[in-house]
């Protein structure tokens, strides 16, 4: 099953991916083709479907998973979020921790990110390398913040601007995961610094992420600083950093000009449902935002988010929205599930090139989800309602599998031998 | 560590629970007491905290959990959870699947629960006996609907009558599960049925509960059928149903008046956070409710609710109430991760005669977790907030053992023998 566009779930009942040898999808079929000549994975009953695709998470706030919360958001990352990120000045630390995080994401699902690790460059190669081990693929990038960090974690503008250098360098070595440029947000990078920025990711072709109107404190102060920039997304703008692909997270606040800012620039939208709600932001308004043809992804946010599981950050989309809907009495549609799940997959596949749920053409990304594992329902459930349990309930133990960028890298299935095999005809 | 009131959390470094041999909980000290002639089961460093309370689920729904979630409350009701319910006509069934209920619920760390069955008697006695055999312990009540069921789900008048009569007498033989009378909310029972079940209660001292003010559609037929009640309470109230320790489900647009009554009559409010934003019924006033002093529990009103684990029951009644919060610009404030496991946890033991905690002179009800299998943090975790992170991060793997009515029923510790074991001095 596969979710083509926003409203459609397409389902082919023992139907069959055929992948040529790099692991790149080259057709879907309805039925497993008779006497191929080739090594059949047969995953019996199991729900196989695009893997998930988180578009915003803080891998060094990991260990902050679930703490915090309580707190309004400047005394969330002042004492909390900053002193959190600075202990990935030690290595050993973080390799064990990002170690952890990237299986937490491949057997979750999770198989293509655009993440934020820390400011420091040795912490984000580590991160890169193992994620690159465990199979996740995507993007990471070095933060730069070189005002308003507090004192645990600063780098002057010279600094910042010199190891990013040095870390783009070093990213010639990776595979699946690319380099973006990722200035935390306005707040945190002098005019120095987001003009380097860029005109580096100009020089480059490189892509970015950040923040965009998260919190009416943080707008105000945005506001502040540059005093001749009417809207958020404007001081992204004067710099260069608002272009195709750029990604923005939040967006809880983004009224109809910068919107339609978003929708004209191709900016993507990374919606933290779940960290909205804990940080007290608000509710992004989704589905105004999908009727004016913005694009918009899922993000879990950890640590604002206390949830990396992308099927909870999925169904606490829909939750959100429901709370729209119920304020505007109705009259604002809530996300079905297939909707929350296309934002949480298909959408975000397409920022990696791949379009349309199962993308021909391209390597494979798919959870195969074994959902014999729930509760034996009352009767035999159709395809539509075994997805939706299956989004609602999954746990990483219902996932028997996942194929991330075209190889299988958790889990196994019988693996039967095509009708060609041993003759080799 | 406990939360004796809703304000507070107490916590005691390598405390001691001492039991005496039937389980009762007979003193909470700060240190193990040196050369006790008693039997130790040390926990190490895991954390030890009175479980939680489910005061509002309904077991046949279970095999529906997390399906159905795009559909209005009618229809939800009348196209799956009906027809859900009347599969439970099959004792078999029944037996494997409140089997499954029961263990998850206890190996979730559910020791206490308030729970609907179906209208099946024999059904509702299975349920009992998987629970006390699980080790969950409570109240569960066989469900009385004589009008509005639907085709799949119907009993007369004189049916429901007897068969309540015939199900109280075979739960005699129950040790920890206990009979709660429970007409399914007003809508589903006549007159006639509402006045005997008012008279039974009184007549034998049983406790009631139902459903009260979830969604606008519901409260509108209510008045119908009931013109001479002003509000939706007094449905109840006339009948003889509304009573201290009724409980009450939702109580999502219960206005000032309505929990008035509810405090004064010192009826429980089971608020089921995750559930109402499912449905679509909206966001129950909690902090209203407790400033004005009404009983609030927590429920997972599973299959509205899609979570049956009550840490996240805990985590989403946060959520729930930091909406309320944001809608009012902060003047209503959110529920604290410790108001929130009060409700989910003290509140509802207290139901069940145990207050304060830790109930000395009661028998043990309490889980203990091993935060350890969670992300290495960036420092030592103060109690306080190992305490969070387990709420938010609990999955049944944390939970290392749970305690019920006394008695270990999930997992185990070391136990090292007290000094005087094996010279019996």
């Amino acid at each position: 099953m596969y979710s083509p566009t926003l409203s459609e779930l397409k389902t082919l009942p023992h139907g069959a991916l055929v992948l040529d040898e790099g692991g790149v999808l080259r057709d879907v079929l309805p039925h497993a083709p008779a006497g191929a000549d080739a090594e059949v994975h047969d995953y019996g009953d199991a729900l196989v479907m695009p893997s998930f695709v988180d578009m915003h998470l803080h891998a060094p706030q990991y260990p902050m998973l679930g703490m915090g919360m309580d707190l309004p958001l400047m005394d969330w990352l002042n004492t909390y979020t900053f002193r959190t990120e600075a202990r990935f000045a030690d290595a050993d630390y973080a390799r064990r921790t990002y170690r952890r995080l990237a299986r937490e994401l491949i057997t979750g699902g999770t198989t293509r990110v655009c993440m934020f690790s820390s400011l420091h460059t040795d912490a984000t190669l580590i991160l890169m390398e193992e994620l690159e081990r465990a199979g996740v693929t995507g993007y990471v990038g070095k933060v730069n913040m070189d005002r308003n960090s507090g004192d645990a974690l600063r780098e002057t503008t010279e600094q910042s601007k010199r190891e990013t250098l040095r870390w783009l360098d070093a990213c010639a070595d990776f595979r699946h995961i690319r380099p973006i440029l990722t200035p935390r947000f306005t707040p945190s990078c002098t005019d120095d610094l987001m003009a380097w920025l860029g005109a580096l990711a100009e020089e480059r072709g490189l892509y970015v992420q950040s923040h965009l109107s998260e919190n009416g404190g943080e707008i105000a102060l945005v506001k502040e600083l540059h005093p001749d920039c009417s809207q958020y997304w404007e001081t992204y703008a004067k710099y260069g950093l608002w272009k195709d692909h750029t990604v923005m997270a939040h967006c809880v606040h983004s009224d109809a000009r910068e919107r339609e800012a978003l929708r004209r620039h191709n900016v993507v939208v990374a919606h933290c449902a779940g960290s909205n709600i804990n940080i007290c932001s608000g509710v992004a308004p989704v589905r105004t935002m999908l009727d004016e043809g913005v694009w918009v992804t899922l993000g879990s946010d950890i640590a604002g988010g206390a949830q990396l599981a992308m099927n909870r950050v999925i169904t606490m989309s829909i939750r959100a929205s429901k709370i729209l809907h119920m304020k505007t009495d109705g009259e604002t549609a809530f996300l079905t599930v297939n909707e929350a799940y296309y934002l949480g997959s298909t959408a975000g596949h397409r920022y990696f090139g791949a379009d349309g749920g199962f993308a021909v053409g391209q390597p494979l990304h798919a959870i195969v989800v074994d959902d014999s594992v729930f509760a034996e329902p009352v009767r035999p459930l159709d395809l539509r309602e075994r997805f939706e349990r299956s989004i609602y309930l999954m746990d990483p133990g219902a996932i028997c599998a996942v194929w991330s960028d075209g190889r299988q890298v958790v889990g196994g299935a019988p693996v039967v031998p095509g009708k060609g095999d041993g003759n080799n005809n």
